[in-house]
């Protein structure tokens, strides 16, 4: 059967979270749904590079199914894309790859952006697309403080209690904090994540912009390793998984 | 009774536009009914600098109001946004001004932006934000053609028939048009605007984008000084009230 690999984008607003559930709308589901539309009435499953929580969007979430149809990507993507409707997902680019690619276990590298929308004006356009922080941060502390966060960590203080990843310790490749007029940009990407890391890393790196922490207790709030040391978890509202990299 | 001036954004989507009706809801009356929660009960009257149409949208709209109420313009933002609610209006700035101030007949230059997303996949977080166009668009050709629009002209062709200018004739700034990845942005500047003017403006670009009309196409459309020469009408979606200066 033709493996295809498409990239996605999705607004998680409506959503549960990328995971189907028996009791919830997710991403997973609404995609599957569509795909079936064309499977010849077959079931299908998708497989994604990384499980976003409910809330969280993706600009570059990737996944890849199996059908019993041969067709190209292009005409691939224009038929799921019909079949989602209105729905606020998007299959950007999808293409036949080989039967050997899998979107969770070859992937390498995950990358998300986080959003905060630092301003004391309500929110118009993007509710529950960024997180909204009145308090005036500072970015630079934010970025100085990230830098203890990087490298190899247990990282079971920025680890939410259901996680299920075997070990606490993960590689953080890169954290970087930016100001872009009004808005914040968390950068982060590793090879994997835990279970509500980069929420958390977000939560605890606001303390420190908006003065509340100092780039030492986000260093004993690490090495604690100890999930009541977080100073606060971030909503899902800001953030975005951007991009994957394969083998 | 003091003078107020707001720096105003709003999402146009629920609106039937800026401007007062009968029998739908517009931003003016939002606004108005939130001042009115602060004006001891008087009623008040917003002027605002440019009335746009149902589904336009602001980032920086200026409006003036008086009321019997001497407060700091932190203050009178707060209290409005606060009564705004989940509306998405948000006050950005405010600040009291001397009487003589009028956000319409002091403003003497208005600045648009229209955002088309130029992609075949379906929009996702940004349905009615943008003007999704899906064939190819030289944006390079698009400005060509608008530096023909610039400077004073009988704008008929490019009029809204039930426009109440006075005259045809407006003096066009600048028409810039630029690519930004998927996005292609027209930018428009004039001491004001006939009614559908920019929308008209972006229609027609958008035929010269994808090939269908040449530059000369968009002279001849000019100088007919006839409605029915206009080659299309732009969606309200991707239109922005961007920023206005005074005297």
């Amino acid at each position: 059967m033709p493996r295809y690999k498409m990239t996605i984008e999705y607004d998680g607003r409506p959503y549960a979270g990328w995971q189907r559930q028996a009791d919830a709308p997710s991403v997973q589901q609404a995609i599957e749904e569509a795909i079936e539309k064309i499977s010849n009435g077959k079931q299908v499953r998708l497989f994604g590079s990384g499980r976003t929580d409910a809330g969280v969007h993706a600009l570059g979430q990737v996944a890849h199914v199996d059908i019993d149809r041969d067709m190209d990507g292009e005409k691939f993507r224009g038929a799921v894309n019909y079949h989602l409707g209105q729905a606020p997902i998007s299959i950007l680019h999808a293409e036949q790859v080989s039967a050997e690619f899998h979107a969770r276990f070859d992937a390498v590298k995950r990358h998300y952006t986080y959003r905060i929308r630092n301003r004391i004006a309500p929110l118009t356009f993007e509710k529950g697309l960024v997180w909204h922080v009145k308090e005036q941060l500072n970015a630079d502390m934010m970025h100085e403080a990230a830098q203890l966060l990087v490298g190899q960590h247990d990282f079971t203080t920025f680890r939410h209690v259901n996680c299920q990843a075997k070990s606490p310790v993960k590689t953080v490749d890169y954290l970087n904090v930016e100001r872009r007029g009004e808005e914040i940009l968390i950068h982060a990407g590793a090879r994997s994540f835990l279970h509500h890391q980069i929420r958390s890393f977000t939560g605890t790196l606001k303390l420190v912009g908006a003065g509340q922490w100092t780039p030492d207790d986000v260093q004993a709030a690490l090495e604690a390793r100890d999930r009541t040391a977080l100073g606060f978890n971030a909503p899902p509202d800001g953030l975005y998984f951007t991009r994957i990299e394969f083998e």
